[in-house]
């Protein structure tokens, strides 16, 4: 399981609307750091962490842009992640000659760590309540589109501040549904080596089929090291390696970003969902998936370029096959219509209330009612291509800059910049053969779903076939080289207007339908979700009270559980899970993929003691983009590494069921194990576990 | 999974009516050897099994009188089936001092083998077609109550003939719901004694959770050796054993005895079972079972005592469960009706068959209702006393033997007296503390649901206070003697009647209840559900041809299949387990019981190759009584040894579903690898593997 990779602005606004659930059930909950759940924890488990204690696990946690979390865990600088979550990196740094993706890495001295291309790891080192002065600069203004307008504006401004004056990465984040804005202020690091990766096939061992499941036998952990000024980086936020890691009935903490949920959303917008997005997204999916699995079947070099795409995809449709399963459980839907009228009976039960919110959910409903039309155009307009991406951001890039900063699109905003041109300047090889195969899917399919004369379509073909189109495209830019892309940013919007490098000639045209699409949605949509869906979140506030979460938003949070089986099967899941377990199997299945092992859980077997734990569940409450993050004890030691939920999960998006809801996770044990015993990098272990 | 344990005339008449499933499902089927499903193996297979195929497989394979099944496996005798189908004679066998069922049993010489009290084994060795006797019997006569006793009359003839003409075992079975009897004559054996049994930890490990799932890690096997005139059978009627054993995707076959099944019921009585019957049963189960907890809690000889009790009991309440999940599946009641009414509409199609078949549904669904009210009373009224079973036999026994054979109870007919006298006179052993704690507890339960006002309840306790009553017929009876039993039967009605054995008496009050309620029964309920069933099982002739299975009744029957996993958990289960899986769900929950492994096990760890299969799947299509049923290959030879269905199998009473239903057996090389390596017990696995 990894974050959500199938980004959309619809489903980010659509997940705005909040309303809170009247009762938490037991162990539920993605807190933010500000507001941990000190009464739960003193109330089930009598345990009271100190603000140094949540202080020292927060300042230990760390994002990676790549859509995941991870942990400091040295002194210097070590950084525990998940094998998924280094994937996008392992791929870039691979060539035909050095697979590491397929045989893992390991570097024994610092110098031959291995720079990641573009992967950005930031820190929360600062929480600001500005909700003030982001509701204050909407205030008295009816129209929905002026007032969404005025707090961006003011979103903006609010980073741009943080951002001059501290240097730090400053970005406004909107909880509970607009009930609170809080700046948050990261420390970004962009200097991040790979330390160790074991092979693909140990990391994700059972594949598919096996991927958000468990009993698991998985090694999904990656090891880089964050560097500053040219060397690493020495911190006392770290987490401590626990001596014996997690055990079963232990209560345990889970810190990380978990990307998005859909909790508070009502009703009308989890139908919407179900009928409308998912069965789109999953058709687009699947196509994806048959392209890119045809392709890797022509050779080992193919298979190795497509590799790490397929298993984003298939993931992501296992996500959406799961959500889709859980929006059509009568029992989950009978909950969430069950929470809706609660709230809203109490609403009606007083006028002043029924004045203020009463209103909100018709008035939702409406507004995804003109979203409707719009979700297939956002799920098939897609060029599926890097370098279009690359076109369309610096197009988008050089006209954005020179507006106010209150004025631009998102993510182009002052205190983004740096961070984007990151990502747009990034090294990492682009691979035309590639390109080519999913643009060509892409827009294939664009042309059957929306039809040939779809404006998008249109502008981007300019009455082009599509297989010579994308060639002509593909064969002739230049945007692969990142100093091309530089020039183009330096020069601005007049280079860009100037240039007639054939992908930028494409987003050019593309730009403005784009634009007014985007326009049209944030004015009659988004704006209406945005006060509305304020007005719920204050609704829950007035009527239940604040002692909950938001929903995730890829911000910090905390989550606790304790380590434990589940019904499954008709029988029950074990707490943990053991190597005995992997060679079972592997030898059930004969050996054969994706069951398989590598050629180092072979040869190295007898040196394992095999009833070591490999992986284990717990109560945590997690999601999509919690993949990397730290398990820690009571004592803020490191017991263990989330990389997944069990299918059971997949419901997460709109309900927590403790009593089946897992979150599963490397063993600390596993890990030391697996290092010193089948990759030989016993100097790394001993790092963790502070004895060098 | 062993037989269903919870006897009921009611069941078995209701699972007489009979449907033919219009078009069967890949692999589905309980064939009878007269009707192999050779066009199926032929079409997908490719396999065309020989007369002589069939032949030796069917005089390999033993029914026991316990409820399972069995196979030969050497020339001398060696008899292969389920420790928990010899669960009953290990119980029967251990005392105080000797704990066999805990700690197995192997008998290194003939001499230490250990005779079986009350076990009998069967084989198959006659199959006779008397369809037109028995029908022609009740041919022409109206009332059904009388067309009943003229067919169970003929029947119990033609057993008798047998009998006396053959000295065999002689049963006549109605299949197709009385679309055909058979004689079945069987070749009996008395002289059963053990010769391997490993832990019960080991043979069913997982304990209760684990019953009826699958992955699994049993080594469920017993081994018996047959007798003949106080020597060891010599036979060549037995199944090889496998160089290999069972591969994954390997065509397979399964001989052996499934218990009953309720694939043709309507959808009226279907209904009624759902409603009625199982919340009933599994009241009582879970009473039953609470009783028996408590009880072994007070120390280890109690929960010795009741071990057998309650795994027996669990069973009992897993089926019972799984039914109840599944009669509340939408999707599988949908397929009865959708099956029904094809078969009503296409009856209704032709004015001849309306005019013969129409109205068996009508009639059989108010014959139901005339069931209904009966129902709890068939749950209910039981006393749960192996010496009370034995008394009412005795007092029924000497009235019946001296009626003319055709007007008898069904099991005390002439050609059933030899078996039923054998499990009379057992020489087990019968504890007083179990006797009375299951019989106050039934008593109470009776009262209870019953109220004090059951004629039932109010003969057996003549007044009396339910505790005294039952301590006053355990501590006064003799019964627990065989002698004294012999003593009774020898001494016929009159012996009987003199008897002041408190529990005869006890038997005596509440004979003529019993009497009336089953003739009440046989005369409004099953006369009917005979004579209408019979109908519906013509209608399917007619309108569908034959070539199709009749519901299983605990007689021999073929399945086939391929050794294959099945989707489970979000991901897929293997075809085959492996002994790294037993160690590894031991590690995982901590060696905590029912996970715990036995000192053997951790023991001789080392000794064994870890990789060796130890259960697997296959897609057969079995029922409660195979278990201990053998698995062969296209070669005859033996590859496993069936034990348990999967939970998806729960459904197989009403429906097979070969995507999901899969039998789970023991595999032949970890049969071997556990007696050579595990027990020490290779020369055993010699005589298994004719290598001696």
């Amino acid at each position: 399981m990894s974050a959500r990779n199938f980004p959309s602005i619809f489903l980010a606004s659509a997940v705005a609307v909040f309303l809170l659930a009247p009762s938490l059930r037991a162990e539920e909950g993605m807190w933010t750091f500000d507001n941990p759940p000190l009464k739960q924890l003193a109330a089930k488990y009598g345990f009271e962490p100190t603000q140094q204690w949540l202080d020292h696990l927060r300042l230990s946690s760390v994002r990676l842009n790549d859509g995941g979390s991870g942990s400091f865990v040295s002194v210097d600088g070590l950084l525990l992640t998940n094998h998924h979550v280094a994937r996008g990196q392992l791929q870039k740094n691979s060539t035909a000659e050095h697979n590491y993706l397929r045989d893992g890495f390991y570097a024994k001295t610092l110098d031959e760590e291995m720079k990641s291309p573009d992967l950005e790891v930031n820190v929360l080192v600062g929480m600001e309540n500005v909700t003030a002065r982001v509701q204050g600069a909407a205030k008295g203004i009816a129209d929905n589109a002026k007032a969404l307008k005025a707090r961006s504006a003011e979103i903006a401004a609010i980073a741009k501040e943080s951002k001059d004056k501290t240097g730090l990465r400053s970005d406004v984040v909107s909880l509970y549904n607009g009930g609170e804005y809080w700046l948050y202020q990261y420390k970004a690091y962009t200097d991040v080596r790979l330390a160790f990766a074991p092979e693909q096939q140990a990391a994700f061992y059972g594949g598919d089929p096996d991927n958000f499941t468990y009993p698991r036998y998985d090694l999904d952990m990656a090891i880089f090291r964050v560097y500053e000024n040219g060397k690493p980086l020495h911190t006392e936020n770290f987490l401590k390696w626990s001596a014996k890691g997690a055990a079963a009935g232990e209560l345990v903490f889970i810190s990380g970003h978990p990307g998005s949920t859909a909790r508070q959303q009502t009703v009308s917008q989890l139908l919407l969902e179900r009928d409308v997005r998912e069965p789109a997204v999953i058709e687009y999916l699947q196509r994806r998936i048959a392209v890119a699995q045809d392709f890797a079947k022509q050779g080992p070099e193919q298979a190795r370029l497509v590799g790490s795409t397929i298993f984003g995809l298939q993931n992501s449709l296992k996500v959406y096959l799961g959500r889709r399963d859980a929006l059509s459980d009568k029992a989950i839907l009978a909950q969430k219509q069950a929470e809706e009228n609660d709230l809203r009976a109490k609403v009606a039960a007083n006028p002043e209330w029924q004045k203020e919110y009463g209103g909100a959910w018709d008035a939702i409903a409406h507004a995804e009612d003109l979203a409707k039309p719009e979700i297939p155009r956002q799920i098939f307009r897609r060029a599926d291509s890097q370098l279009f991406s690359l076109a369309q951001s610096i197009v988008e890039y050089v006209a954005e800059v020179n507006k106010p900063d209150g004025d631009r699109l998102p993510q182009f905003h002052e205190a983004d910049l740096e961070s984007l041109r990151f990502q747009l300047l990034s090294p990492a090889h682009i691979y035309p053969s590639t390109e080519k195969l999913f643009m060509k899917n892409a827009l294939n399919l664009a042309a059957t779903k929306l039809g040939a004369d779809d404006e998008w379509v249109k502008a981007f073909l300019a009455g082009g076939e599509i297989d010579k189109t994308v060639d002509m495209l593909v064969d002739g830019t230049k945007l692969a080289d990142p100093v091309f892309r530089k020039s183009l940013i330096e020069g601005g919007e007049a280079a860009v207007a100037a240039s007639n490098d054939p992908m930028i000639v494409a987003a050019r045209r593309v730009d403005p339908i784009t634009r007014a699409t985007y326009i049209h949605i944030r004015d009659s949509v988004s704006s209406v979700l945005t006060a509305e869906g304020e007005k719920l979140g204050a609704s829950r506030f007035t009527v239940y009270g604040k002692n909950t979460y938001p929903d995730a938003t890829f911000t910090l949070r905390l989550s606790y559980g304790t380590v434990v089986g589940f019904p499954y099967n008709g029988t029950v899941a074990p707490p943990v899970t053991t190597f005995y377990g992997l060679y079972d199997r592997a030898a059930s299945f004969g050996n054969q993929s994706p069951f398989d092992l590598t050629p180092k859980q072979t040869a190295n077997r007898d040196k394992l003691d095999l009833s070591t734990p490999l992986d284990f569940v717990s109560t945590g409450d997690i999601i999509g983009g919690n993949s990397g993050s730290p398990v820690v004890n009571r004592d803020g030691e490191l017991v263990g590494l989330i990389f997944d939920g069990n299918i059971e999960s997949m419901a997460g998006d709109f309900v927590y069921d403790g009593t089946k809801n897992r979150a599963v996770a490397v063993h600390s044990s596993g890990m030391i194990e697996g290092l010193r015993k089948l990759y030989g990098a016993g100097a790394l272990a001993d790092e963790l576990e502070g004895k060098k």
